[in-house]
């Protein structure tokens, strides 16, 4: 592999809407375990330096999205360590770090979406918004003990339909709405579930657009709102605050009307407050501030 | 006009998807007064009978939308203080008082925009939800007083757009987006101003689906929200809870999964205590509850 492969999977990277935070960060250390492998270097300094640039350029091209930023530097720490190895060696402990970390964070998700299962319980109505892979988890473990869900198509390119179709699959009962019909539904959950792709140091969760709106409407009905995901996603009080990844205005499909502006921001997020509990590998947090 | 166009005529109101009831009840009102002229019928009794029949089947096309209901009630009401007149006057007087009623609605339309003019005042960034034809006259007495708009697509038949390309014309600048990002938006706003379908008697407002969930992000986020119709749109408090029509859920152009069941609920209903403000042709009415 040359290094302009690289830069091809970096643009892929930061194209990708169809995987969420968690994929991503696991592609990107796919990328980074081939590059340990491969990447052409004199010295082990020069080797070290180029997988150190490729690994921060990999971790920039998703701000929004928190796993890239922790699993990469985590990463990227352990090539410091490697310093005094043989450059065959350091290829190889590095390659061995990226596929460790990864399966890190595989078995975190399912841990995670154990302790989600484990909260929710059989029989129950759950709402989600857009597509998170440790919701779908949490799904595929309550697909038998009588789950209904609740889910939200997910303007503007839809993953809401992606979420839809496994639980299709899986004959688990579903009902698919328009974000515009939320208020409308939240009332017949038991619970929300969304996925996340950070959460902050005070416990905000940034997520797929519209989350902060279902956080609202579920807060008005008395439906508690649970948030889902690894640790790696959880932001340190020292990081700065994630950008919110704005995308194309043409993924709205709407003519070019001389003096409007067509807005894409993919991201917002949902206050601390707002939160009933927050889930990871390690169990539930309960919101004490509730 | 014989009376199967009128069942051609029925079904048009029925399945309209661009106006809003202001229009639809106009529309309905200028069916009668044809309907009033042309009608076959062999007696004043007759004629009655099957006006007033007409005027219920198209108050009924549309259970949300409240101006149907109480125009053409107020209509029909006419129809039996003219029983006395001979059939050729009766024809006359019922299509006149439609076309009175129509133009009464329609200065309402006009002066409820007058009042909302001067509640926003010049120079403002005002977000909408849906399409509003009270909403778009009020932007029409604004938009050379540095009106500045922010409105959503609406899914799923995306009546914003026929807002933004209005406003594109009149040269307002203007910021597009989807219903999931609301709550990323409507802290840029000075106020929300949306229309109504219909208004219960206790202030709270039917509007297409979406618009509670606008309000909650408003309260949210301290900015004022308003409701703008005219009065023809308040429903009394015997009046029967209005439906909430749900249209084909085609029109959100996802596959037929099995056991996915999709919605398309057209209407949401904003509780009353998240209302600034009722606007209607008398003035404005702030919410002493808040």
């Amino acid at each position: 592999m040359i290094p302009a492969d690289f830069n091809l999977k970096i643009a892929e990277i930061h194209d990708d809407r169809n995987r969420g935070a968690s994929e991503l960060a696991r592609c990107c250390l796919a990328i980074l375990a081939q590059a340990a492998r491969e990447l052409p270097a004199a010295s082990g300094e020069e080797w070290r330096e180029r997988l150190s640039g490729l690994s921060l350029e990999l971790a920039e091209t998703r701000p929004s999205m928190t796993p890239l930023r922790n699993l990469l530097r985590c990463w990227r720490n352990g090539l410091a360590a490697d310093a005094a190895a043989p450059l065959a060696l350091a290829r190889q402990a590095a390659a061995a770090r990226a596929e460790e970390l990864s399966e890190r964070s595989r078995r975190a998700v399912i841990d995670c979406a154990r302790h989600v299962a484990a909260l929710l319980g059989a029989e129950r109505t759950i709402m989600t918004h857009s597509f998170s892979s440790t919701v779908l988890a949490s799904c595929r473990l309550l697909k038998e003990k009588g789950l209904r869900m609740i889910v939200t198509e997910s303007r503007p390119l839809e993953e809401g339909r992606r979420l839809a179709e496994q639980l299709s699959v899986w004959q688990v009962p579903t009902v698919y709405i328009t974000e515009a019909q939320m208020a409308l539904f939240v009332g017949q959950a038991d619970a929300v579930l969304v996925g996340a792709d950070s959460v902050l140091a005070d416990g905000s969760a940034l997520n797929k657009a519209g989350t902060a709106l279902l956080a609202l409407a579920a807060r008005e009905r008395g439906i508690p709102f649970y948030v889902a995901c690894e640790s790696f996603k959880w932001r340190d009080a020292s990081d700065p605050p994630p950008g919110l990844e704005e995308m194309d205005p043409s993924e709205l499909k709407v003519p070019a009307w001389p003096g409007v502006t067509v807005r894409n921001i993919y991201f917002d997020v949902t206050p601390a407050r707002l939160i009933g509990a927050w889930i990871d590998e390690t169990g539930v947090r309960r919101n004490a501030a509730q």
